[in-house]
């Protein structure tokens, strides 16, 4: 029985992590969760799995969800709570599911109590990869990806000898825009953008999947998960989502991981690892069902945000941290209808323009360019629009 | 450095592995091999690799080639030279890659001295799979398989648990007929049949790649190389050969070996596992260079070959035995244009239908239905063409 700690829970990955413990009572318990908002996500799941801890946003909220569920859920909240439900001590898994560089913190208190890591928050390893490597390093903690792309790399990678890994080769769809040209980018609306082809996702990875700036921060993070340096680094479109990834060997080979688009299925795997547990009413995958699997070469010029990805991988530093932040407040204000789409990208790439890398930053330098980024896009974008 | 022998060093997967030694004289040495009645090829080969010992197949062609190369490599002949060269003491691998039924007693023979084998000889498996894994096991022998689609298998097995298998799933280009319908097989001709659009192989494996009898041979292999049942061992038609062969796991997760058609891959790793090696002036694969893999089911009535030998492994015992005897036999006769290409599963079928199985059939036995069924064959081609 694994004992499992959730970041997240009312999340999409936190719902599907929830339920890929609710389908293996007799593997995987659930001790501990955090959750934003919305305590009737929330309340279902406190009432399904029974955890011990629990910590929502708000102190109001804290109140008034401990009014509806037993007294043995301990209800906590905001940041310090989340470092309790990260650090909670029986278990043994932390799975990071929060999006934005909110996971960071209660991330890093989760590997100092030796906790193995599920991260699917990207903000943890994009903005201060060098960081929670070194801390994994110390504490001995190893972390297992959550992202379809990487659990395909990790595992792929099962068996193998890192040192004879030659490209890791990421996969992208291309996101909701793929068939469109970049002279007609210009007014798509937010409803286009969310129509994701392949993945049911949260708006800010689907948004993330229309710019590509989704797999830019996959790239970064790969570059830590895996150790690997940049120029080992491909991606290539595949719009039917059915390899997830694959890793290139000095002697030609290459291996991949195929499946249907199921996040239970990486969510599972990082949970159930080193072990498979089957996956109740999935469906195999017949790949003469599938018929054709269509791959391309990434233009640059059209998907700017992958490029300066990995730009600003390359230059290092605090520069990822820029890219993130940057791209955060402009996906959100082009969610709220403020800015057009394309203006994410040039957002962004003023944002890293505009910025002096800090090699190996402290946590409080990465916030504090965290903040100073988001505040020189909220001042562009106050000017302009 | 690892020390090899090699069975069938002038066929085709011979060459290459030739090919493959000689590029990585730091890793491999050729200490001993075997030849059929191709001396000049041969001679190249020791004067490229300076073996120790070479075994031919007549008394005539030895003495000839012993006066052509220097005295320190030794020259045998026959059925005991294949022992002597399968079984010679420096070597700790031994690469069988004859054709035909003649490779079984000398792949015997070196496991019982406990050598690796590398297995290209499809029917050591096919034929006598129970005596050879049972030996292997005996013995503490690794089979390592040399065939692209296995090697593949292979490779997607590690670092998994082979209880976790739900499923091998063999690719297969579906041949040079594949574009055409059963009723345009009718009269075809030996030059057509000859013409693989993705690999470049012998003649009989060619004519085995268009009936998909290849196919089917190797899904016996797999049956006994991963210890799997029929039931779960599925083909994909895939004509760009580009995924070499996949696993299933019970999570829905598919691992796939991709790679150019190039069987320095499979062959080298056979070599160098469990390390992985460069392979010199390979081109890599860059999918979006290929652009589109295709995949479809299997019409087991359009390739009828396919159908049997799934059959005749689901009956076991001596039948794999007939199938692969009569296949040969029928398919030596198309080669030599005494029968109709559909006369192959025809005969191939009758001799099925004929035989009852032996279980656990002892060598004798099976050298018995193997030579039975050859004279059965003949007889029928005799009576009608």
């Amino acid at each position: 029985m694994k004992k499992i700690s959730l970041l997240g829970a009312t999340g999409s990955i936190g719902t599907q992590t929830v339920d890929v413990i609710a389908s293996n009572p007799e593997s995987f318990s659930l001790e501990a969760l955090s959750m934003g908002r919305n305590l009737e996500k929330g309340l279902e799941i406190i009432n399904k799995l029974s955890p011990k801890l629990v910590c929502v946003q708000k102190k109001e909220d804290a109140e008034k969800l401990q009014h509806d569920i037993p007294a043995q859920t301990k209800v906590v909240y905001g940041d310090t709570g989340l470092i309790e439900v990260a650090t909670f001590p029986d278990a043994e898994v932390l799975v990071n599911a929060v999006i934005g560089s909110v996971g960071l913190a209660p991330t890093l208190a989760a590997i100092e109590t030796g906790k193995t890591i599920a991260l699917a928050n990207k903000e943890t390893l994009v903005t201060a990869g060098h960081i929670v490597m070194e801390a994994a390093s110390k504490h001995n903690v190893r972390i297992l990806p959550v992202d379809s792309e990487h659990s395909a790399i990790f595992q792929c990678l099962n068996g193998e000898n890192e040192k004879e890994i030659s490209r890791l080769i990421l996969t992208g769809s291309g996101g909701s825009f793929r068939d469109r040209k970049r002279s007609e980018l210009k007014n798509v609306t937010i409803e286009d953008a969310l129509n994701h082809p392949n993945w049911s996702m949260g708006a800010k990875i689907t948004i993330d999947s229309a710019t590509m700036m989704n797999k830019g921060l996959e790239v970064i993070e790969a570059h830590w998960f895996f150790d690997m340096p940049y120029e080992k680094i491909d991606v290539v479109l595949h719009k039917e989502s059915i390899i997830h990834s694959m890793v290139e060997f000095i002697d030609g080979s290459v291996m991949a991981h195929l499946g249907n688009p199921d996040m239970r299925i990486p969510i599972q795997y990082a949970l159930s690892f080193p072990e498979r547990l089957e996956i109740k009413g999935s469906k195999p995958l017949n790949l003469w069902e599938v018929g054709k699997l269509h791959f391309s070469q990434v233009d640059y010029e059209r998907y700017r945000c992958l490029a300066l990805a990995f730009q600003a991988g390359k230059e290092g530093g605090t520069m990822p941290t820029v890219l993130n932040a940057a791209n955060e407040v402009a996906v959100n204000h082009f969610l709220k209808g403020n800015i057009e789409f394309l203006a994410i990208e040039e957002l962004v790439e003023r944002s890293l323009d505009e910025h002096e890398a800090v090699q190996n930053a402290s946590l409080e330098q990465i916030v504090e360019v965290d903040a100073q980024t988001r505040e020189f896009v909220q001042s562009l974008i106050t000017q302009r629009w």
